[in-house]
């Protein structure tokens, strides 16, 4: 199993912000994503920004794409983007359309968890050729106290035995690291925890049980 | 009950276009949409200069959101948005947070029906004290040849009971207008329809069979 990476979800509410974080967290971090905050505020210029600056890093745009697949993917891909983010609730026509015009930019998408999903839906995923998967508490559900429980886990493992990788988001911590062992992990998002003066520190600490684990 | 209203959706992938199509169409429609492709393309200068542009008409953001909810609908409500999409795949907690912001800006949130959602989730969104959602087939959908069918009507009437007002949309032609007598209709939304010459001959039929069945 590939280790897991480390993934900045960049949610400032300005474009400017967003590049300072960029800069003092890019020596630490995989994969930059513009968060759909920042995709919103800024638009496609977000990412080509970002692209431009950080060449070497996987760029991700988490569009949450619903519906208008071919044209949001196409957007985004176009402005640099390696991955983008596709909802669970979207019509499988619409996961179909995304998952070909990655393929003819030879990108991926990421089929985010959100709504009544099933492993019927999951499965349907996989054979479309789809490799990834996020699997996260929502950040208002987080607020609202919900953690990490034995029903996500169990649904992680579910879905990491039908072959996809989760990038796993929602108030990751390095204490928590250990719940996901035997996972298909590509990722571990972090927002304002890689930010700051203990940015770094998390992110080593991170990493330091990311190679406990995988 | 209350006339249907007629919606413009702008999903150019650049302002400039959008900004035109809205001016050719601003004396015969009601609302203005900035679709999510225009909304990701430009970001919220997409909002606010629409907002700048067309004082009087209703501004919709459809951003369909996910998660996040207080920073998008604040974001958006800020440039100037009347009524924001919220995906019927959010959690619940997101939803309400998006609610929140809209009872302080004195604003409207639309359920947009993506996804696995179910009669009960719609009652919990009337409980919350939500008027409005949006029913279609999707783009991608439309595209695949899904039309309106039964199931798709009886849906439509079971959320209308519930109290929901629906903003429906996917291939709006107004020869299809009869079919959701009875429904409390918010609004038609078309894009493509309403553009270049046959749009305001469209939305004149469309107005007419508006005024016929409402």
């Amino acid at each position: 199993m590939t280790k897991p990476l480390i993934q900045i979800a960049l949610d400032q509410t300005n474009l400017k912000d967003a590049l300072v974080v960029a800069n003092n967290v890019e020596s630490f971090v995989d994969v930059i994503e513009i968060g759909t905050i920042l995709a919103f505020a800024e638009g496609m210029n977000a990412v080509s920004t970002l692209r431009r600056n950080h060449p070497s890093h996987i760029i991700v745009c988490d569009m949450k794409t619903t519906d208008g697949g071919a044209i949001l993917s196409k957007m985004a891909f176009e402005a640099g983007a390696d991955w983008i983010t596709v909802s669970a609730a979207a019509h499988i026509a619409t996961i179909t359309a995304c998952k070909k015009v990655a393929d003819e930019f030879k990108r991926e998408i990421q089929i985010e968890l959100y709504g009544n999903w099933t492993l019927d839906d999951a499965q349907r995923w996989v054979d479309l050729g789809i490799k990834q998967a996020i699997y996260h508490r929502s950040r208002d559900a987080e607020l609202a106290g919900v953690g990490w429980g034995p029903e996500d886990l169990t649904k992680m493992r579910q879905l990491s035995d039908l072959g996809l990788e989760l990038s796993i988001t929602g108030g990751i911590v390095p204490e928590d690291i250990h719940l996901f062992e035997g996972i298909k992990a590509k990722a571990f998002i972090a927002g304002r925890a890689l930010v700051g003066e203990k940015g770094k520190a998390t992110a080593e600490a991170l990493r330091e049980q990311i190679n406990r684990f995988w």
